[in-house]
């Protein structure tokens, strides 16, 4: 191998390395977007055909229940009175053809009194590399509410984190 | 052509993608601190020359509206008593010399009861590339209080995905 | 110098510029997950030794007093009531091994009455490489309650910018 081969290769998996945050911040992006328009079939292929997304109390296991929640009364009741899934920026971090991501989603909604921040979450995803790209595998959202979960959720992102337990 | 040549060609598109997307997504996180600071002239300079901010029932054509808009009494009076427009991590897609991006802005001013959250809009961006770099070409705000426009623009920034019409 | 080596150097100073502004981006981000799950001496550690966090009429200087801020009985009462410090994302300038970026900061807090808005602040930040990465020197955070320093903090990040003053 050449000196330049060698440049090349190491220049091709920093890239690499680059592209694969790229990807999955911006399917993570796409969340909101898609779930506030009711795009509910490009919702549920964020995830693997098997993936699973776990909102406190509703767990759907699979695209056809993450597209079933969409298209349900209730979620298509937030769209139609104004509702807005603010997903913050996520963190991101790539082990081969693995990644997870945390983060967090603002749940607005819009009343007769204005806009109102009726949830705040914590979310952690975990990442497959498949065939057609960035796939969800597991979504957890925990509401920051004062449960353990939520606080738990948020370090477990960072392997060698350590809580302060008062 | 060698074939050091062409993994070299290949890496600088693959970067210039990178770039192209850091470059507007930078121009978008701008937005917030040089509006909220008032800086009139440097928020209008995000746009083209004609470039058009559309903003539910005001409609700014080229920079001098826009400029003017931040100048005016009624910004000025909301950067006086404390205000944020937080704008999220935008989605960004980029074709050539044009691009696209979808996100979400929270206007959040100051009360005499605490922090309110004003107005929640969806956002799409239509970007090109210029001689000084990407500039804003049109951005349009929906507020989301349920009107119908607002999930259609959040959905029209994804050219395949569809809208589930209950 | 070869054609290929010059076309590798200048791939390699565009990739490291691209790795830079994602280092701090992520180094931000990890912001809100550590100091929301009380992971103190990972706070701490996002500074330098020195590194100062200026927080309003809080001034904490070196990682020792970032650290006891969050294992103070204050920070603990936030977490195990329920609160979110929902970090925007940053707009990150880099020159050399040096680095400013600004933002926004959300302080959600979960009260009797659901959530509530505590604080939105103004974030700016400068950082320095160091043979660990990069590190924050200085966090100043202004709260967007209609005092100067708030805007003029966020105009700061912009070395051409004008304020309208009216």
């Amino acid at each position: 191998m050449t000196p330049e081969d060698s440049r090349l290769d190491a220049l091709e998996a920093r890239l690499r390395a680059l592209e694969d945050e790229r990807d999955i911040t911006r399917l993570i992006l796409s969340y909101g977007p898609l779930v506030d328009s009711g795009c509910a079939g490009d919702v549920a292929a964020l995830w693997t055909e098997d993936g699973v997304y776990d909102v406190d109390e509703i767990l759907m296991t699979g695209q056809a229940e993450i597209e079933a929640m969409v298209r349900s009364a209730p979620h298509q009741r937030w769209i139609a009175g104004g509702c807005a899934h603010v997903v913050g920026p996520p963190h991101v971090t790539v082990d081969g053809d693995e990644a997870t991501a945390v983060g967090y989603t603002l749940m607005i909604v819009n009343t007769p009194d204005g806009f109102a921040l009726r949830r705040a979450t914590a979310n952690h995803w975990r990442l497959r590399r498949t065939p057609a790209g960035w796939r969800a595998v597991n979504r957890t959202n925990c509401v920051l509410d004062g449960r353990e979960e939520s606080p738990d959720l948020l370090a477990s992102h960072f392997p060698t984190a350590t809580r302060h337990r008062p």
